[in-house]
Parts: structure tokens; C-alpha cells; sequence
């Protein structure tokens, strides 16, 4: 995995790494097809909605968070990068079309790699800033992302 | 030219179109080789020095601007997308890396197609917002690219 060029930067970036129990085929299908999506992709109670996932360099990657109240959760965002199997890169701060936002808070890395157990899995969170690091890190990022990837790979394993 | 999947936005968007007398092979080099850059990237009397242009998404794109009082200006954006010979998207709301940045002003597509007299070429702004635009129209966006687009024309000629 070629981690070297990401230029990881421990003071305004954060990581998540795993060996999952599954094929990096279902993992890439759980991260790319809406209907998935919807399934994993927020830590119960919070729910997942109206997800859109242009899978091509400027394309748009929505989705709708609600929480058990009811408090809805816009996110539109940007896809980066898309290496089919390997790796998915996209952001909150860019508008789909490549549009400058003066309102990002992330870029996200997802890799994925064939492992004899499954699938080696690295999801970075890229910020701003240390700030926004750091506050991504008192929200509970390692705990959300972490609850999200066990019901990714509970999921996975029914597909 | 694939013009209809960029969503070409008036009211937030600029675009400099016109057939230049030179290869897209030559229109390329000058657009991706730093030492062609820095002859034609700024109209005169402002010049371009330190440029380093990382090829490939999330690389590195930057350039310094000096103008005739030798006022500098250091640019750093990244790279997005790289289709050698046909499309270069680079913005400046985002670090390389695609470190997301809050002071991003616009994307640019540079466009080519080969044309019978030479390369049909394309060049669009895409700003934040309208405001953005406008200032950037009023800035002199029109004179200021196609003249620095006449000095990328008379230095492929010599290439």
C-alpha cells in the first residue's frame, strides 16, 4: 500500500487501520453502491439517507445523516480519486464539479489491499488543520469510524 | 470536448476559449514543464519563478509571482486530475495532498482537442462563488489570460 506518497501528517490527520475478515470486492461494493452505503455507513442510532456516489473524479458524493431526533445532516462533498478495488478518495471541501468551498473540514482516504485474512483497511481522515484534527478526535473518531466499520463488515458478509 | 459533464456554471464560472496555432503536444508541454511555465504564466511585467508541478492527483502546484515592484505572490494548490494531452485540473483550495484549504479562490480546467488548425483549447475558472467570479472578471480575468495565453502561443512556436 503505498502510504509513503499520502505524506501522513500525525498532527493534522487521522487513522484508522484494520484487517477485515472480508474480500476487498465486498469491501469496495459496500463503500461504492448507495444502497450499501445506507446500511453501514453511520453508528446506530444515527441513520443514512439519500446517498449519491458519482464514482468518477469531480463527482458528487452526498449523503443524509439523521439523528435519533429526527436532526438532519446534509453532506455533499466531492469523489477525488477512484482506483477500482484499492482506493477511494473524496472530501467535504469541494462542491461536486471540483468547486472550491471555503467550508471543509476533511478529505478521507480509503485503501484497501488483498490480505490473506481479507482485506488490509486504511481509512485517513485529512484536515485543515490540527484543530480540526483535533477536535475530529475528541468527537470520537476512532470509536465512530471504528462502529461503522464492524457494521461495514457485518454487512459485507451477508453480500 | 466532454463540456457537458463539467456543469458550466455562468454565474460562477469563467471560461477562455479559442483555437491556438500549435499542437496540443506543444500546448501541454508549456502547461505541465516548469521552465515553460515560468516564460508565459504571468502577463507582463509580472514573472513566474519556483514553479514545481507534480503531475498527478493530489501533486503539488506551485508558482511565485513577482510583479514590477517586486511585490511576491506564492501560490500553492494541487493538482486534482491529469489526462495527458487533453485535461489539467488544478485548484488552489487545496493543500497537495488534498489537504482541504479555507481561503480557496478557484478551480481551473484546462481543456485540449486537437484541431485542424492546431488545438481547440479551453480554459475555465471556477470560483467559490458569484462574488468570487465577478471580482475575478473585474480583476481582468479575459485580457489577463488571453494575454498570458498569446505568450504560451509564442513560446510553443520556438519549441
Amino acid at each position: 500500500m503505498d502510504l509513503q506518497t499520502l505524506d501522513f501528517d500525525p498532527e493534522r490527520d487521522l487513522m484508522l487501520e484494520r484487517v477485515l475478515p472480508v474480500s476487498p470486492e465486498r469491501v469496495w461494493a459496500c463503500w461504492t453502491e448507495p444502497r450499501h452505503l445506507e446500511r453501514w455507513f453511520t453508528p446506530a442510532p444515527w441513520t443514512t439517507s439519500d446517498v449519491v456516489m458519482e464514482l468518477r473524479p469531480g463527482g458528487l458524493f452526498q449523503s443524509r445523516m439523521t439523528g435519533p431526533d429526527g436532526e438532519p445532516l446534509l453532506n455533499i462533498g466531492c469523489v477525488l480519486e477512484v482506483v477500482p478495488l484499492r482506493r477511494l478518495v473524496w472530501t467535504d471541501g469541494m462542491w461536486p464539479g471540483f468547486r472550491p468551498k471555503t467550508t471543509g473540514f476533511l478529505t478521507a482516504f480509503i485503501l484497501l489491499e488483498p490480505h490473506p485474512e481479507g482485506t488490509r483497511y486504511i481509512a485517513i481522515a485529512r484536515h485543515v488543520d490540527a484543530k480540526g484534527r483535533n477536535e475530529h478526535a475528541a468527537m470520537g473518531f476512532h470509536d465512530g469510524w471504528g462502529v461503522a466499520t464492524d457494521q461495514l463488515v457485518a454487512l459485507a458478509k451477508t453480500l
